[in-house]
């Protein structure tokens, strides 16, 4: 992506300080869904670094709710891959991997349907943004529970001085460093 | 929507008894979205069913969280409109708009970014499955509150017998009805 493009989406995202919670500056990616030159932009640039970096096809994309699911089902559908959901525990029908995700205060259970992966899958993952890294992880681990492979992570938003990529099993792809 | 194409994609369903709760059956769009074919067949004729009804231009699109966040993007860009996201209250950081929606035990407030629409902007309202119609009549009500017009509610399935459509101030455009 032009430096000038990604200077653009950085300008167009929402900084709200204290939200959810104090000391938190919250930026808010929903700015830039008000733009649809913007989402396009996004969406060529992921799509043409994956179909430019990988030579073998990509068979899924796994997308986090519920920011997940606004890049995932477009980034799948111009694969020509199927999109495949991960949530909170009790909210997918069927039967589920788990994997649980530690947070600061507790834990989370995260949730994909058992045969919405097949064996050796080549699997993108996509969420807006990485912090430490902990629910993408999980993520990993209900793709490796199906027998897939992770090929890539790929956020809107990597916030670099949390080094959540590092704690990650494939290579990260950010449009935007904060 | 061929009668052909909307049998693959019932075909394509899930159904669960006694999900999430006893007594419901639950109908699972996620099959659909594994197959690329199907969810470019969704899309292609929500996009051309509007484009062929309204000649005037769709400023937004407003999806419900999680699931009309699946489909709202993509619809909002191949019209080239704003894609707008209602949440639950909390979810959503700047000033916003309320709208409680009513359930049958206590009841859930809906927020958007008030900032998001603009006063006269014409809009669609997406999710993936109409009920009773109280949720998507809540997105319409913070409609109205940002002075705006809701010109159609689009759903992926209807439940005809609950006549959700009927409480809602628009008409209701479904691909599936059940």
């Amino acid at each position: 992506m032009s430096n000038q493009d990604i200077e653009r989406l950085k300008n167009l995202l929402g900084t709200h300080v204290d939200f959810p919670q104090k000391g938190i500056v919250f930026k808010d990616i929903f700015p830039i869904f008000q733009d649809p030159t913007a989402v396009e932009a996004m969406v060529c640039n992921i799509v043409h670094h994956i179909n430019s970096t990988y030579s073998e096809k990509i068979d899924a994309v796994v997308g986090l709710d519920a920011r997940g699911f606004l890049l995932g089902p477009i980034i799948a559908l111009r694969l020509g891959a199927a999109f495949v959901p991960v949530r909170k525990q009790g909210k997918l029908p069927g039967e589920c991997v788990q994997a649980t995700y530690v947070k600061e205060y507790g834990e989370d259970v995260f949730e994909m349907q058992k045969n919405a992966l097949k064996e050796g899958h080549r699997v993108i993952v996509i969420d807006d943004l990485i912090a430490t890294g902990g629910s993408a992880e999980a993520a990993g681990e209900l793709i490796k529970k199906c027998n897939a492979k992770t090929v890539e992570y790929v956020f809107i938003i990597e916030l670099d001085f949390l080094n959540g990529a590092k704690t990650l099993d494939a290579p990260v792809y950010s449009l935007i460093h904060l």
